[in-house]
């Protein structure tokens, strides 16, 4: 549906609501797909979304539950009893019924929990059981898994009874009479096979899986590297317990992808998908900023400490913001670089020795360039009447050798520290923030004034 | 396959291939899968690269050059003859066919055309019409479709006939006489039907669909939002015309996540992807640095134009640093939750004027507690002794409201300029990077100067 369309049908949904036109609502819900529907509910003030939500059958309100934020999400829930919300966990995929059940007040849980199917339960109770960024956390309980000693009926067979539970089948497992995994075979293979071919001699039986304790970003780059569309899940004696589908994957990418960027700026990832308040949204940035304060009173007692040589060459004061920028900007092009390898070696290691090298020789290259244009400004800024920039060609020289140090030092700093804090277990985006670019400042305004001081006082004294 | 497995069996080959072990080597090539072949060969050296590759049949050479990076395809296809890379460019789905030869030198392109499977040039051809980075550029000519005037059965026949062309079928899509898409049936729902069921009246008739000339970070909102696997194309007719498969969607979410973070930071994708020299790295990330350079030789500009109030009061100097360092922090926080909801919005408009408000709130939130912070510190710091820095109360509270206004601005100017960028049609993210961290600085000083500079007019004149 266009943007313009989904726009148009929420304000006349709320329109219609009003009048109470309560059949044609009816037919615009039947006609939606739900996730448009929650787009449109999101939109919708608290009243008009309360009563839309009521209209909506078990499976419909499912579906739209599971596409909205976690915010909205709370907010309608909130005020459904808890038979309304055991009807409506019942028709959820086991993953997301999880989720689902996770987020809710623990006494409200237990009610659902003891209300719902008691099949789905168990399954719900095991999905809980898992750390949510595993793949046992993002895992399904739906699949469909025939003995590899039957024939491709019984597959169809399989798939028939099944057809409701499992709404996407991409891939049939093959396990054997213990529940191991053995095999897997496409819906295509199955569709072109004999009906009384056994299932051993069709299946493919490379298949790729994964355990229940994999960390999901590892999942993904497994998944992203071999262009699966869904992904077995067995336990440590490889018995198949559930299966990854690739929307799921799909979010975790989005989500690791988002999650690097911010915890780089010292953002939270909620802030873009929810509604947050100001007051909410500041005291996630908070501690980020507050980092980043201390490291620049640190660089203030630095700076006081030099305070005689700003008053012997003023000149020095202009070029601070320039050497803290230059050492800023080139720290946080290392790091993003190393934190982005990082995130995407498959939690495996890569040359971490020559990756420094060469940022060291990329803080070289730049480095003299910078210090060139630097030292060619102070030339051009000099001669310029009525500019008060007097710089000597011997003091232009000092800031050109102290742009190429502080470029170095940053790049330095910049490449080795996520590699630190990843072998620390530590995420390494959060370094790039604020330790990165305070240390960069605070060891470059150091390696300038150290620099400008020996020249003070070896050729003007 | 493990990594560790990997490292191994890649140290192998290259023993094996020294010990002219060729059969061995046959056998292992059977064995793995290509996307681990591609991982070996990476990283083996020229010679045996070449000897290894030669191993490999077209189809799974095909696979393998897919798999690789471009400078390691490069490397490799330099070396090939016309007639062996026409060979493999045969074994390749449409789409990666398509976005190889457009890689190949112009003379190499045109003879490899000529050499090729007439329909497979065909295909080709059309494929190179569209921009890379559309649903054309992207999507795949390898689709199973059936009229919807036609049976169960033929569309198994049909999926039977293009089985060899067609790897992963999830759907089959259903036409009108005219081409036009009609409609689209699961492989499941075909399993399910009896074999006489008119097409017609088993498919689902709300089919999403995308047209050639959408850009490709929109086709993937709208796969992740409606959690499809494969997307079919249509023309401006709507005739189908071609299918994007999640596979090269997720490589296109991956892509544009991290093209937001290195615009951002000023770095190339090509720097994690490939094995890149120190002065290529250094020339992709040169302009960043210059234009940031740029704006900080106005800031010192700004900073001479104020010698007289540094000459009358030191202490200014020392939280330069801070007001530069905070005004840029909030301003990329601000900038980095704009530009990201930017990307996530499909393309549509979201509520701008709110989230500029928001982060005017937050700007004023943090701005006001960060300002007392500082105020607290020259307290503090003005009572240690041999600290050398003194500041009065007034000239702390001057400091304390300067934070906050600096924050305030880049609060505005970080949440403002993405939208107008992306209003103009640029790309915010690359606004994010040195546009809003300089301007940052240059206002935060001129704010915090003309503050100070009043503050010693009249209270201390």
């Amino acid at each position: 549906m266009e943007l313009q369309d989904r726009k148009e049908i929420g304000e006349n949904i709320a329109y219609l609501i009003k009048a109470g036109e309560v059949a044609t609502v009816k037919n615009i819900i039947i006609d939606t797909h739900p996730a448009d529907l929650a787009d449109i509910i999101r939109d919708l003030d608290e009243d008009d979304r309360a009563f839309l939500f009521d209209l909506f059958d078990p499976q419909t309100a499912s579906d739209v539950l599971t596409e909205l934020d976690e915010v909205s999400r709370e907010q309608i829930v909130e005020k459904l009893g808890t038979e309304r919300i055991s009807e409506i966990v019942d028709e959820m995929d086991s993953d997301d019924a999880a989720d689902f059940v996770a987020e809710l007040p623990d006494d409200v849980a237990k009610k659902v929990l003891s209300q719902i199917d008691v099949r789905d339960r168990i399954e719900v109770e095991k999905l809980l059981g898992h750390h949510e960024e595993t793949a046992g956390g993002i895992m399904g309980m739906e699949f469909v898994a025939v003995y590899d000693d039957e024939i491709v009926d019984d597959a169809i067979r399989e798939i028939r009874q099944k057809s409701q539970e499992v709404e996407n089948v991409y891939n049939v497992y093959a396990i054997d009479r213990d529940r191991h995994l053995t095999g897997v075979i496409s819906l295509k293979k199955l569709i072109l096979s004999h009906p009384k071919s056994l299932i051993k001699d069709i299946m493919f039986k490379d298949v790729i899986s994964v355990t229940t304790d994999m960390d999901q970003e590892q999942v993904a780059n497994v998944v992203r590297k071999y262009d699966l569309v869904s992904m077995p899940v067995v336990d440590k004696q490889n018995r198949l317990v559930g299966r990854i589908t690739i929307d799921d994957i799909v979010d975790v990418l989005q989500e690791e992808a988002t999650e690097d960027l911010q915890r780089m700026a010292g953002i939270s990832e909620e802030e873009i998908l929810q509604e947050m308040s100001a007051f909410r949204i500041s005291r996630f940035r908070l501690p980020w900023l507050t980092v980043a304060f201390m490291g620049e009173i640190v660089a203030a007692l630095v700076l006081s400490r030099f305070a005689h040589t700003f008053q012997n060459l003023m000149a020095i004061t202009w070029f601070v913001p320039a050497i803290m920028a230059m050492g800023g900007n080139s720290g946080i092009q290392a790091s993003t670089i190393v934190v982005r390898s990082l995130a995407l070696a498959e939690g495996g290691t890569t040359d971490w020795m020559g990756r420094v090298a060469r940022e060291l020789k990329v803080g070289l290259l730049n480095g003299t360039l910078i210090g060139l244009y630097i030292f060619a400004f102070t030339r051009i800024l000099s001669v310029v009447p009525n500019l008060k920039i007097d710089v000597s060609i011997e003091f232009g020289l000092v800031i050109s050798l102290a742009m190429l140090l502080v470029i170095i030092m940053a790049a330095l700093v910049g490449s080795v520290m996520p590699i630190i804090l990843s072998k620390l277990k530590f995420d390494p985006a959060i370094a790039t923030g604020p330790f990165i670019t305070t240390s960069n400042d605070v060891f470059g305004l150091l390696i300038y004034l150290l620099l400008a001081t020996s020249y003070l006082k070896w050729f003007r004294h």
